[in-house]
C-alpha cells in the first residue's frame, strides 16, 4: 500500500506524490507515476483534494443495506449521475451553502475509486488494473432539490454545487477494500458505519460497467454510493469520514459567499477547462 | 458577427481562430482571444468541435412548444443534466452506437451557448457579457435508458456516451438568436423547425440561473434544450441541424467499435483530464 497526496506549496505551485513519514516524494502523472526526485517536508504544504478529476461519477443505490431500507430492488447496472470538476474540495476546506438555497443539506460518506488509466469498454480484469487507488468522498447533496420539480429529479443540480464533492485526504494504492468499514461522524457522533463488502457492484465491476457508458480518464473519481445513516448538516457542523487504512476526510459546512466571488476551492483545485 | 472554428492541422496540432473567407486567423484563448498573427488556409485543416468544453450542461423542457406537447408546466428554474467532455464530436464525425446498447437512439437539435468567462452567481447583464457566442448541438440520446430503471431516470447515462454530443460547425459571436429558427433534417427530410424565441429561459437567463448552481468555465457549453420533432436515428442515417447565420452541423450514426478501441473522437477532441 502506498499513500498519495496532493498539496499546494508555499509558492502556490501544486505538488503530488507519495507520502513517507513527514515527507512527500514528488511524482508526475497518475497513469505511470514518475518520481521527480524532489522530497518535500509536509510541514510547508497545504493539503488539496488528492486528484483533480475531470468528472465525478456518483452512484445511487449501490449497497444492499440501503436498498433494503429504501425498499427498492438492487440495480442491474450502476445508476449514476455526474458531478462537475468545480464541485471538488479537499479535507479541511469548507463546504459552502449555496446563496440561492435555504433547504436541507446532507452528507453521504462513500468510498471513492481513483482511475489511473483511460478506460473504455474494459472487462473486470482490465478494470482492476486501471484503478490507481481508493479515497474517501463526501457526496454532499442539497436534498430538497431532488424532488423540487415533480417531472424531473434534479440529481446533477442537487449534487453539483461548488464544494459539494469533498475528496481525500489521500489516495491509497493497493488498498484491500473488502474487509474495511466506512464510518461517518457528525460533530463527533457516529452516524454511518457500514461494511464496504455490502456493495452491490464491486469497484472493478463499477469501472468495467461504467466504461461501457463513458470513457473514464486518469484522475476521474467514481463515488461508490452510500449506505444507511445519511443525515442533514447544519451550518457550523463538521462531517468526518474514516476508512482505516485510507484516513479521515473532514469538512465543515459554512454559510455561502453572498458576494459571488469565485470559490477559493475552485481556484485551488487545479481543475481548468481546456477551452480551445 | 464573427465566426470562430477549431481545426486539426496536418501536423496534428489543434488551431482555433476566426474564419474570414478561405482563411483562419489564429487566436489563443476564449475569455480574451489574442491573435497569434498566423493566417492558415482552411484547405489544409480538418474541422473539430469548435471548443473543448470541460462539461456540457444540457437542459430539458425549455421550450413552450415542447412543454405543451408533453403536457407539463414550464419549469421555474432550468432543469439540467451534465454530459461529459468525452461525449463531444464535431461536424462530420460519426455518432457511434454503443456496443452495449441495441435500443432507440434519438437526435435533439439545440442551440448551444459557449461560455467565454468564468461565471458564478452572475446576474443577467453579467451573463450576457460572459457568453462568447452561439453554436449548434445535437444532444444525442439512448432513449430507452431513460426509463430502463423505474426508480432512477438515467439522464447522464442515456446522454453521456462517447460521440453523443455533436457540437459545431462554428461559434458565432454577436449572433442575434431572437429572430432565428432551428431546422433539423433527417436524411434530407425536415423533422424540426422551431423558433428560438419560444425558449422558456433566454440564453442570458440560463447562464445567470445555472451560475447559481455551478461554476461555468470558458469553453463550457450549455445545450439550450430541444423543442418538438425529436425522432430516432437508424444506422447510416444523417442528421443535419441548421441555424441561418451559424451554419449546419452534420453527423451520421454508425455501428459501434466492438473492439473497445478508444474513440477517435475523444483522441481528437483535445479534452484531457487534469489528473494531478
Amino acid at each position: 500500500m502506498d499513500t498519495w497526496m496532493r498539496f499546494m506549496s508555499s509558492d502556490g505551485s501544486i505538488v503530488f506524490g507519495r507520502v513517507e513519514g513527514a515527507y512527500l516524494h514528488e511524482y508526475e502523472g497518475l497513469a505511470q507515476p514518475v518520481p521527480t526526485g524532489a522530497v518535500l517536508s509536509l510541514r510547508a504544504l497545504t493539503p488539496l483534494a488528492p486528484c483533480a478529476p475531470g468528472k465525478i461519477v456518483a452512484l445511487w443505490n449501490n449497497y444492499h443495506g440501503l436498498a433494503a431500507k429504501l425498499g427498492k430492488p438492487v440495480p442491474t447496472h450502476p445508476l449514476f449521475l455526474l458531478k462537475p470538476a468545480a464541485s471538488v474540495i479537499g479535507t479541511g476546506e469548507p463546504i459552502r451553502r449555496p446563496g440561492s438555497y435555504a433547504g436541507k443539506i446532507v452528507y453521504e460518506g462513500e468510498l471513492g475509486i481513483v482511475i489511473g488509466q483511460r478506460c473504455r469498454d474494459v472487462d473486470v480484469q482490465q478494470a482492476e488494473q486501471a484503478i490507481f487507488g481508493y479515497t474517501l468522498v463526501n457526496d454532499v447533496t442539497a436534498a430538497d432539490l431532488l424532488t423540487e420539480n415533480p417531472h424531473f429529479p434534479q440529481w446533477c443540480r442537487a449534487k453539483g454545487f461548488d464544494t459539494f464533492c469533498c475528496i481525500g485526504p489521500a489516495i491509497v494504492s493497493g488498498f484491500e477494500w473488502r474487509d474495511a468499514h466506512l464510518v461517518t461522524m457528525l460533530d463527533g457522533v457516529e452516524r454511518q458505519n457500514y461494511p464496504l463488502a455490502d456493495m452491490v457492484f464491486s469497484p472493478a465491476e463499477q469501472v468495467s460497467l461504467i466504461s461501457q457508458d463513458l470513457t473514464l480518464e486518469p484522475g476521474d473519481v467514481i463515488a461508490c454510493g452510500t449506505s444507511v445513516g445519511v443525515g442533514s448538516i447544519r451550518e457550523g457542523a463538521t462531517v468526518s469520514i474514516t476508512i482505516d487504512g485510507i484516513g479521515t476526510l473532514t469538512n465543515t459546512l459554512i454559510a455561502g459567499t453572498p458576494d459571488g466571488a469565485p470559490a477559493a476551492a475552485q481556484e485551488r483545485s487545479g481543475a481548468t477547462a481546456n477551452a480551445v
